[in-house]
């Protein structure tokens, strides 16, 4: 989560955020209107007995909209979120108010979905392990055998469900019960490249995960890579995003490109791209397991 | 200050900012404590009747501090510091805040120094002009003849004042005395290269903002972009800082980098970091001009 | 031109390139095959008593293509284009080569077009005077007459040519006889916002150089920076390309992005996209005026 | 190598590159003077019946220096070094030549030094299994057993060398037998932690490659990222190196930097920097195995 680094030495600081269990966080969006801040921190400081520890806001100056990130530490009695949403949702109901109370534990459950492309499945599990990704990683679905080794190494359990034409509708249901039965509360595509059904992707709004190559300018169709080659482009992406009804088009989370010299070939233009959506997607999956994303009218605040 | 947005239809938001002249900043920094946010946001909305516009907090885990921007409107009859500094006085003696207010109008008078690289002073010009950097520009002070055609085109005062082994102290007199008379608020140097002396530093605190060149790794001595070319570094930088009285080792405020290339020769890398120091120093220039930047422990935190 | 570095000692060097009057460059592309670099580097060696200073080849493997750049000093008497054409003409056929020679002096002829943003021309005048850009500035078009302070100030002729509904052609037929009166060898459009008709583009062909926004994903329609504001796009870009009759979709010279920030409001965003355009569009205009870029199949090759 | 593209149609080119084992590089230094290119491309093709498939060339001019890469394709009779040798023997040392002829059979035999941090070992891993570094991984070595696993599940030998204040001499022995034995060509530090004796050093010239962060300003000492991290620098990077008997002062073969956020804490820093030495150390090992870089004067050139 990076905000509270243990190890640290805060002997200085007057607040005592050593009881990790105790963190929560507290996304809202609202119509922008006066006293916003001032009531949200009051009812957190004077009536739930919370210190902030961090507080993000962001306002969607057209839309009039107010956006809110508060995470704060409460004494153990205090997190419980029944009793949080009995006492807030007066405030809430008031000032109409979309809101969501997380805590940092347990750690949210995260399924990932994987082709034969395995890069970022590796680099996800490699950060996993040494600690970047604080996440129970739940298990791995894949349509193909590849990714079995990883898995195994990192003791991931391992689903092998491969589709054709004719049993989609069948492991869509497969995977459904997967993701129920484990509790999951965030997919992450890693380079999945079977397209999910709408009803899938309902049932997990703004908790699917996905990638994809990003060009300036852009090239649709089904092999971009080869057209952007054919235009000469000096720079190639990748974007990470939010899976939503339509295809590639979901909230923007992330972003990055990379410089490509005209001796790069095809292959070396693939291998770029596969860098940078290792990248950003790692970047789209550690915001959304701090709860940093707030997602609205197709776009996304980051609170990072 | 680009926070509102002239001409963008706001009828959906619930408050009204089209009263630019009533727009405030205020800085603080205090030890970081429990109900922080909560005493400065009620203190302006209950007691000072301020719409908060934008809010900004930072911590500093390690040094426990806390840092604030707030950017609020008021009524006419509030905007008074003498009436905020009585309300505000005690909260903040209690919480033990540095801290600053300060208004959107009027705008905050600048100098400019230049020697005879005017590739800065052009820029800063030219996006005075245009806008970008919402200040009065009250003149130009050199020690070189080179930058008046500039200066007389933007009609900006122009002051030529020659420095040799003899005169330093003398010119420095005049400076300040220019400085003062024109209640400069802060000075830009555009590639000034003159050492100012610890006097005049101190004059200024937090207020004269540098821009230098970057190297990884950093070479020291008299002729960097030499050293940078014999040990054939493939990417360049410029930093913009305030000025302390240890040369070029002031709080950092902006920095970038630039790839170069082996065919690139001394003069191209030169050339390659005038366009960073252009872009590095007009950054530095907004976010001061836009009360964004807070420095402490030879830091800064800004809030963009 | 920045490979031979005026001022720098080379009395090490065996090659005496301080005759810089005498330096040609030859630009070739043909269908690859072997023996090209010998054959062309024993012509300018042996036969034509050339001193290769530079030379770089591409090829493009998957159609077959090699291009090469060469880079030579000559005796005051080689240095005569008839003389050359008459020497090379059967190598040139034999290979089946385009072939483009050029001399460093006299500088080339440009012709700035501008509407009435001005941060691309204010660049590139700057550039041109402290000699970044090696070229005869004939003169300035624009059918605003908001360029003309910054035309007299660098003391370049200007041309005011207003565009309405009914005069576009006629306007096109005045443009097109200044640039023949003047021999004007590349003409610049530092955001000129009139499209240019097909007759124009085709008597310029790969001698018009644009530049435009770019953003990932790629937005098209009348008011593209709106889009991407809405879609919350992390990155934009700009890209400078030659000019074809399909308008932005010529061969792109260099393109670049920078982040955006979500605090940044509409003009914010406008402000970076022309920061990126004033960068962009130099780099090109000086790869041109280096004979550096090579245009075929709409991509180009930079060697830079 | 990327140069040529396996399953690429090439049937327009008049090149048959089909049989890589063929493909061999020639690496040239000497003092420039007339005349070379001509020289040694005629050599290639008219002496030894050579097809030039790419060739590089970069000058220094301040030192006088022309440096050339040029990859080629013979008859299998050709490739034999010895007989290359005393053809090109008279030639080179004529134009006083630093040369050096490799093919691309057999590939290179690489040893990867590792301690405790493994992210740059996993990703030269993962790297390697999905070809994108044509070489032979012959064996790991390391101060710890924490890379065990990884070796194993990539079915690499695995050495552990334990290394305390008595034993370095005795383990540098035996990693230098290992080397020896088993004729490797280049070893990768992969965040190796240990000193390389100068005696370890010499006896592989241009042939042992490392990755350090690298800081705007630099920071020395025990723990840079601290000092970074006190001095609020704005961008953290990564550069690889030939490893000389300076620490850390050899020939700079790539660097990359990464923004970083003032909410970044010193583990966020890490994390980022552990991104950037993956980069900028598989970027190095890519180029060496493919024979672009040319290192002198403690600078590199790179073909790439």
């Amino acid at each position: 989560m990076g905000r509270t680094v243990p190890g640290v030495d805060r002997k200085d600081a007057l607040i005592d955020i050593s009881a990790m269990s105790k963190t929560a966080v507290l996304l809202i969006d609202c119509p922008d209107r006066k006293g916003l801040v001032a009531a949200i921190a009051n009812f957190l400081v004077q009536q739930y007995d919370a210190n902030i520890l961090n507080a993000d806001q962001h306002q969607d100056v057209e839309l009039g909209l107010f956006f809110m990130r508060i995470e704060f530490a409460t004494d153990e009695a205090c997190c419980d979120e029944a009793r949080f949403h009995a006492a807030f949702a007066p405030l809430a109901e008031q000032l109409k108010m979309n809101w969501r109370l997380t805590f940092a534990n347990p750690p949210q459950n995260v399924a990932i979905f994987v082709s034969h492309y395995l890069h970022c499945l590796a680099d996800l599990l490699h950060r996993h392990q040494t600690g970047e990704l604080p996440c129970n990683l739940s298990f791995i679905v894949s349509n193909h055998e590849a990714a079995r080794p990883l898995a195994d190494f990192y003791k991931i359990p391992f689903h092998y469900l491969p589709v054709n034409a004719s049993n989609k509708n069948q492991v869509e249901t497969s995977q459904l019960a997967l993701l129920a039965e484990n509790s999951i509360d965030v997919v992450v595509l890693a380079r999945y490249m079977q397209v999910l059904s709408p009803k899938f992707v309902r049932t997990y709004p703004q908790r699917i995960i996905n990638v994809h190559h990003s060009f300036l300018p852009a090239f649709t169709g089904a092999r971009p890579y080869h057209a952007a080659f054919a235009r000469g482009v000096k720079l190639i992406g990748a974007t990470s995003h939010y899976v939503t009804e339509a295809l590639d088009e979901g909230p923007i989370i992330e972003q990055d490109v990379t410089r490509i010299s005209q001796n790069d070939q095809l292959p070396d233009l693939i291998q770029k791209g596969r860098d940078l959506e290792r990248l950003v997607l790692s970047r789209a999956v550690r915001w959304h397991l701090g709860y940093r994303i707030l997602s609205y009218a197709n776009k996304t605040v980051i609170f990072a």
